[in-house]
């Protein structure tokens, strides 16, 4: 599952502690960590259960597969427990590996949204990118994100450089 | 310079060939071919000498060498006569090789432009981006060349989704 392993160090706790809701385990369950990490090893199942929960369109797994071995990085964010780990958001970027990197593919699970963990997501991703010299973090926002985003530092069209598409037959 | 080399097959002339202006060369000079290539080696100075033609800043060498390597698709255009060869245009892709391409670094030589050249030089870069069987190809447009892309097929902001940039300080 590819080459970014070597670029980044091992997971990185979130240093700011989240408070996650605790699924009803009770008084029993340990409380539940929220670990990032850009070289864990993803079954491509359980990131599909992930992409299925936000309502994303099933993309065929080989080209998943293609697609993560050819990004330039990969994020994972988990929730562990000690008994279990559960993959709970991702993204991803390309890049030239000097220039430009672009964002794709940013989800969290809706059960563990508006806790601040898309922000967090994000701001480690930016910061293993920084750590990798690349000039120029790009990303093509839903209008839904755009805000998200522009709190974050994005700019929204800067000097009028707009993004655009295009779309095979 | 890099692995999109196996990629794709070897150079291609123009199939609908353009009239280049003689640069005054009178009647001896042979007619010039434009050629298209995603193989071809490309002297780093000779590109940087392109790129001051259109006023772009200078980057250094060593991370434009790092791009090329890192990018999927490397096209070049050049001027062919029997004597010589020129890079008159330019354009590369980064990509994760199965859904996303990103087109950067698109220039064509003032003396080159047009006519007609700049849309020979995409549709030669979307036919190869496309028969890599990628689902979207992307790029980020200045306000003066949106139209140019409009007219290729591209679309702008497409269901409201917005370009964003993030600079790092």
């Amino acid at each position: 599952m590819g080459f970014w392993k070597s670029l980044f160090s091992t997971s990185d706790r979130l240093s700011a502690p989240v408070k996650i809701q605790q699924e009803g385990r009770g008084a029993i369950a340990a409380e539940p960590r929220i670990v990032f990490s850009v070289d864990r090893e993803l079954d491509l199942y359980e990131l599909e259960e992930l992409c299925d929960a936000v309502g994303w369109s099933r993309r065929p797994l080989r080209k998943v597969r293609k697609a993560l071995q050819h990004s330039f990085l990969v994020v994972s964010m988990w929730e562990e427990r000690p008994a279990r780990r559960r993959l709970i958001g991702f993204a991803r970027a390309t890049s030239d590996h000097a220039f430009n990197a672009t964002i794709w593919d940013v989800v969290v699970h809706p059960q563990f949204q508006n806790k601040g963990l898309g922000k967090a997501l994000m701001k480690y991703t930016i910061k293993k990118l920084k750590s990798e010299d690349i000039s120029n973090i790009t990303l093509f926002a839903d209008p839904q994100v755009v805000e998200f985003y522009r709190r974050l530092g994005f700019l929204l069209d800067p000097e009028g450089i707009k993004g655009m598409f295009w779309y095979p037959d």
